[in-house]
């Protein structure tokens, strides 16, 4: 049983926000409109040098995707979040890095888009908090398929308006969440709009 | 065609060695006696704060695991190694990161136990470069079998005695190879044996 304990936060989109939670807090997110991306990061809050790691969780839970109650764990193999609920389809990515300017640049689009890893760092300023790394994100409702041939297929987010996860932090930390501006890859629908979050209290 | 340029270095079984190279030069990575991982490291050699990152190189080929003639890119997206060479089974790792001192606490075998985390460290040392990261490792020889429900098996290195890769610089680099040390979980065979390397020109 969770308890409302803020308001709700619209992360507007191609924008990201940064959220401080202490060990036990859940935060929930939730694709307002259907079919967007969230970039989730996750760093420890008194030292961000430690930090989510998608290698890291591969390992300890031995799969390639997240399943509900899945722990995820820090480049230092601590558990840092779990995955507590989940209204979605359940397609979250854990092997595709962030998008970026050179990314971008890449695709043909000059390297002044809006990026996930320019949100990352943009969203912790207020927070007066700076790192040097753009971990690998946790990309919520992000469907990347793995075909029998081992070659990955980036497919549409399969999400409808209103599917959310909630994550439970098990280290006090501090959650990043951008709403991925990709609009050149179809990951969007090629239509980038906002996330919802909302941070509850776990009640008795 | 690729001609010698060098001796044979043999990294020993647990440890690891530096090699810088050249643009267009080669580097073979020999098992000595078979069912050996080594875990392979990348880094710009005159900035070292950019080097392979497996994340970057899974979207930018769109596969899960390494195939010949792959290019391996940086987390600034530029290529650094190509896979040019390679008469192992085939089997190479890119989702499990560089085992280190916490992996073998939980093993339960203390945090003394040598770690492909700590030979990287070591092996640059007398290069007089040192790195605050470790990056997911390319895992040579490492058989990591995705099972069809996502589920990852960790299984003996297949690699007879002999079998070899190359990788071709495209980028002036360093490059760290290290015999891993596991023998808890069955990777090497549950007996780390060593790697050769040879470094080679490409010839006209």
């Amino acid at each position: 049983m969770t308890m409302r304990s803020s308001s709700l936060v619209v992360v507007p989109a191609r924008e990201g926000r940064a959220f401080p939670l202490s060990a036990g807090q859940r935060i929930q997110i939730s694709d307002v409109e259907g079919g967007q991306v969230g970039d989730v990061f996750a760093f420890v809050r008194d030292n961000p040098t430690e930090y989510h790691s998608a290698a890291h969780t591969r390992a300890h839970v031995d799969r390639l995707f997240p399943t509900l109650g899945e722990q995820f764990v820090t480049d230092r193999r601590r558990p840092i979040l779990t995955l507590a609920e989940d209204s979605s389809p359940g397609h979250h990515d854990l092997l595709i890095p962030a998008c970026d300017p050179a990314r971008y640049a890449a695709l043909g689009v000059g390297d002044s888009h809006p990026s996930c890893a320019e949100n990352l760092h943009a969203a912790l300023v207020p927070l007066g908090v700076s790192v040097d790394v753009v971990p690998q994100p946790i990309n919520v409702f992000m469907y990347v398929q793995v075909n029998t041939d081992g070659t990955l297929s980036w497919l549409p987010a399969p999400t409808r308006a209103g599917d959310a996860v909630v994550f439970e932090a098990a280290l006090d930390c501090i959650v990043v969440v951008s709403a991925c501006p990709q609009d050149v890859v179809g990951i969007n629908g090629g239509r980038p709009t906002p996330l919802a979050v909302e941070l509850f209290d776990t009640a008795g």
